[in-house]
C-alpha cells in the first residue's frame, strides 16, 4: 500500500515510520520543505497510486487542518479518501466530511492516542466514516496500532465524527486519571513524617494493585528522573479537548465533575494571582476584618 | 442584669459594649491587664451576683477555651451557667457541658455571627443548651441579636452543641456563597471587552435581584475601594469551620460539592507551588513530550 | 412615553402593568389573541408615536425571539430601537444587533432579574447597548426598577451584548448561592438528633449574619410553607444560562468549580439512573466481588 | 516458615491459599469454627514455632480488630509480630503498635490491594513498621506479591501506620480513577446516534492509549457481560478509605477537587431523595414560579 501523509511534526513523522516499518509506502508532505517529500499537495495527489488514493492529514487542528482539505479537495478526486487524524472537533469533521463529499471524496476521521511512545508501542486508534472507506484503510491501521488482537488498540467507533468523538471522551478521561494520581501524590508528599520516598510507594503500584496503569508506570518514571518534582512548574497547559469534553457534557446533560475538576485545576495552575480569590479575600476582610496579604509584587 | 465576659478582644470587646450599650452590666476578664476590669476569674467569679452567675465566653477555639472553662469549673457553683460563645467544634461544646455538669455547672454553646459589624448591626446567634439556661440567657440575647423579630435574629437551635453546628453550616453555606460571587467576579472581569466596570455591575445587582445579599453589598464596598481588587493578594485563609464542615458531610453521607470546592479553592490560594499539579505536569510531559516550564525560581 | 411590548406571558405581562403603573403608555402584542392590544406587529409598530419607536420584545430565547426580530425589522424604520429582554445568549444579541443595524434600527439588550416579585419590588436590569439608545429607554427603565438610588437596580453594563452577558454571570451566581443554601439545609437536615426545627435556624440567619440574602428569605418562606419539603420532588431543571456562564468560563479558562458544581448536582437530579454510577458499581463488582444492587425495577 | 492467619474470609482465606501454595504453613483462625484450624487464639499462638511467632490479622477495620488485637497482646509474648493486614486507619495502627509496644510486641501494618484477583495474580502490598519486623516477613510479602521486582509490588512505605496511609491514598486514587472512567462511559453512552458500541471503544483502549490500565480492562470485561450495563444499580456504597483521604487531605489542607467528587458522587447515589435538591426546586419556585414536580411516590 501506498499513502501520502500531510504533515510530518512529532506526530505525523512518527507515524510515517511506523508505516514504513511496516512495509507501507508513504509519500510526505510537510510546509516546511526539508522535511517534504513532494513540493506541493498537488505533487503528493500525483505520486499515489490510483484509485482510492489515501492521504492522511496530522497538521494542528483549526484552521491549519481546514486549509489543507480545502486544498486536497481541489487535487483528489471522487472516491480518494482524507484521514483527519489529528485532533477536530468531531463537529468539524462532519462538516468537512460533508464539503468533500460534494465532490465524492471520502473522509475518515481517527482519534490518535500514544504520544511520544507509539512509534515503538504503536497507537491507539479510533476512526469514525463510513464501513467501506474503513475497509480500505485497514491496512494502515493495522500498521499503525500496536501487536495484539485488532479490537483491543483500533475501533471503527461510527460514522464520521464518531472517531474523534471517542478520542475527545479518551481524552476528558485521562484529565481525570492524571488528575487523580496527582492528588494522590500531593497526600503522599505532605505527609513526609510518614513517607519517605513518595516514588517508591508509587513504584509498588505497578503490580497487584487495582490503580495500575501506564499513566502509573509513567508517574514512577517521573519521578525517579526528578524525585520531589523540583525541576518542574506547576504550570499546565491544557490542549482543547478537555474543554470540548465539558462542553459535550453539558450539551447532553451529563454531570462531570471529575473530569472539570480536573481542567479547572489547569485553569488555576496558570493564574499569576486569581481574581477569584482577591475577591473571596476581600469580602473576608469586609466582614470580618480578616488578615488580608499585600498583593504579590509580581501580580 | 450583669454578666461576666472574658475575652475582650475584637469579638469580645465589641460585644460586651454592644451590651453595656443595651443596659446589661458586664465585668470582663482578660489575659491582657490593660483590657480587663478584674485579675483573675475568681476576681470575675466574685464580682457577679449570685445565683445563676452567667459568664460569657469568648476566646480563641481550642486549647485557649478548654483551658478557661477548666479554670472556670473551679471558681463557678452549681446553678451558675458558662456561655461558649467562640468557634469551638460542637461536639468539643458536648464534651465540656459534661465535664462542668459534674459540678452542676450549666453549659450553652452559642454561635455567634456578624464579623466587625456586629456591635453596631446586631449579632445574629445560634444556642445550644437547655431551655431552662436559654430563659436565663434570654436577655442578654436579646441585647446581642440585631433589632427585629426574635426568632428572625436568634434561635434556640437545640441541645448543647447545636448551636456551633448550626454556625458551623452557617459558615460553611457562607464559603459556598462567597465561592460563588468570586467566580461570577472573574466571569465578568475576564470579559473586559465587554463588562469595562465590574464594580458597576455587582452595585446593580443590590436591589431586585435574586443575588441581593448582605455579601453582595460587602462586594460592593470593597469594588469601589479597591477597583479591580489589585491591592490584595489571592492568598486566603480558613478557619476551621469550613473544614469541620466537610467532615460532618462525610460523616452524614451527605454530597457538598460546592461547599467543599470552596474550601479546596482557598487551599490552593496558599500553595506557592502545587505538587499535584508538577504531578500532572510531569506526566504530560512523559507520555507526550509537552512542554513544561521550568520551576519557578521561588518554588 | 409609549412603547410597544412583544410578548405578554407572565414575564412580559407582569412588566407591562408595572410600566403602565408608572404611567407608561403600553401597547402589547402576544401570539395569544386573548392577551394582544393589536392583531399583528405591523399593527404594533404603527401604534407607537415616531419617531424613536421603542419595543421591548419578551418572548423565549433561541427561535421565538428569531422570529419576532426578523418580523421587526420589516415593520420598523431607521432610528427605531428593539429592545431584546428575554435570556438571549449574548452572542446572539451581537449578531440581532448586526442585522438591524443593516436597516439602522437600533438594539439594546436587558438582562432582567426579580422574577414574579418584579411586578411589586422591581426589577434588577442589566443592559447592553449604546448610550444613545440607552437615554432614549432611561424612563422605561426607571419604571421598570425597584425603588432606590438608580445605580443599585439599574446598570449600563456596555455594548450590545454586555446586559445579557452580566445577566448570564448573574445567574450562574444564582446557581452557586442556591446550592450553598441546599448542602447547607441538607447537613441541618442530617442532624435531626441535634437540630429539630431546620426551619427556625434558617428563620434566625435573616438579621445579623453573614449569610443572609434574599434567597435565603425565600428559604425561609419554602420551609414554612413545607416543612421539610417533603411535597417536592428533588427533580430540578436548568434554564440555559447556567450551562453558557460554564461554556463561557471555559472559554475564557476561569475555574468555576462551585457553579459546575451546582450545574453537575441539577443534571444527576434529573436521572432516574446514572449510567456513570452503574459503571462504579460494575468496576466495584469486577475487582473486588463487592455487592451491588439488581437494577431497580424502573431503571 | 509458618505463620498464624486471623480471619479467613474471602481476603484471609484467599491469602492464605496463595501463602500455602508458595510454601508457606499457615495456621488458621476464624470465629466460624468450621472455616478454623484451631479452637482459640490461644491455640493458634500455641501452634507457632518461637520466637518471632507472626500472627496476620485480616478482620473488618474497627471494633473486630481491636478485639482480636487485645486478645493476641495477652497470648503473644515479647519478640512476636502482629500483621495488620486489614483496612484500619493509620492512626489506629500507631495506637496498636503502641498498646503492643508495651508488651514487647512488634507491629506492622499492611495495605493490600488486588480485590478478588489477588490470589492468582498476588497482591500489592503496603507496609508500615520497623525495618527488624518488616525483615522478619519478607518471605511472607514475596509469597503474596505479584511475580516480577520485588518494589513493583512491594514497599516499606515507613514507620508504622505508613502502609495504611499509603493504601488510604492509593484507594482515594482508585475512587478517581473510577469516576472518570464513569464520566467517560456516561458520555460515550449519551451519543448512541454516534457511539453505537461504547464497549468496543472501550475495548480498544487497551493497546496504544493514554488510558490504558487494569481498570479499564475490567470495563471492558464489565461491558461485556452486561452491554448497557442494565442489569445493575446506580447505587454504589464507599468503604471508609475515600472518606479517611478527604479528611486527611483536609488535615494536611491538599485540595482535591477529583477524590472529593469521586465521594460525593457515591453519596448522591444513594439518596432516594435528594434533601438539597429539594431545596433547590423549592427556591427556584418561591422566586421564579418555575414548575416543580410533586415528590416522587416513595421519596
Amino acid at each position: 500500500m501506498h499513502i501520502g501523509m500531510v504533515g510530518l511534526g512529532r506526530m505525523g513523522g512518527n507515524m510515517a515510520e511506523r508505516l514504513r516499518a511496516a512495509g507501507i509506502d508513504v509519500t510526505g508532505y510537510d510546509a516546511n520543505p526539508e522535511n517534504s517529500d513532494v513540493a506541493t499537495l498537488a505533487d503528493l495527489a500525483a505520486a499515489l497510486p490510483q484509485p482510492r488514493r489515501v492521504v492522511w492529514v496530522m497538521v494542528p487542528a483549526g484552521e491549519p487542518t481546514a486549509a489543507v482539505l480545502t486544498e486536497l479537495a481541489t487535487v483528489l478526486d471522487e472516491g480518494d479518501i482524507v484521514v483527519e487524524g489529528g485532533n477536530s472537533h468531531f463537529e468539524a469533521d462532519q462538516a468537512n466530511a460533508a464539503r468533500l463529499a460534494e465532490r465524492g471524496i471520502g473522509y475518515v476521521d481517527v482519534g490518535v492516542s500514544g504520544g511520544i511512545w507509539g512509534r515503538e508501542n504503536g497507537y491507539g486508534l479510533m476512526a469514525g466514516g463510513s464501513g467501506a472507506d474503513i475497509d480500505v484503510l485497514l491496512p494502515v491501521f493495522d500498521a499503525l496500532r500496536p501487536e495484539g488482537p485488532r479490537e483491543e488498540g483500533f475501533v471503527h467507533a461510527g460514522p464520521v465524527g464518531a472517531g474523534h468523538y471517542a478520542k475527545m471522551v479518551h481524552n476528558g478521561i485521562e484529565y481525570g486519571l492524571m488528575q487523580a494520581y496527582a492528588e494522590g501524590y500531593e497526600l503522599l508528599e505532605a505527609r513526609d513524617d510518614l513517607i519517605s520516598d513518595v516514588g517508591a510507594i508509587f513504584a509498588a503500584w505497578q503490580r497487584g494493585t487495582v490503580v495500575r496503569s501506564w499513566l502509573l508506570d509513567l508517574m514512577v518514571r517521573a519521578v525517579r528522573e526528578d524525585p520531589g518534582l523540583d525541576d518542574i512548574s506547576d504550570w499546565v497547559d491544557d490542549s482543547g479537548e478537555g474543554r470540548w469534553t465539558i462542553e459535550e457534557a453539558i450539551n447532553s446533560a451529563v454531570p462531570v465533575p471529575v473530569i472539570s475538576a480536573a481542567l479547572f485545576a489547569r485553569f488555576s495552575s496558570r493564574q499569576p494571582s486569581s481574581p477569584a480569590m482577591r475577591a473571596v479575600a476581600a469580602l473576608r476582610q469586609q466582614f470580618g476584618g480578616h488578615a488580608t496579604r499585600a498583593a504579590r509584587p509580581s501580580a
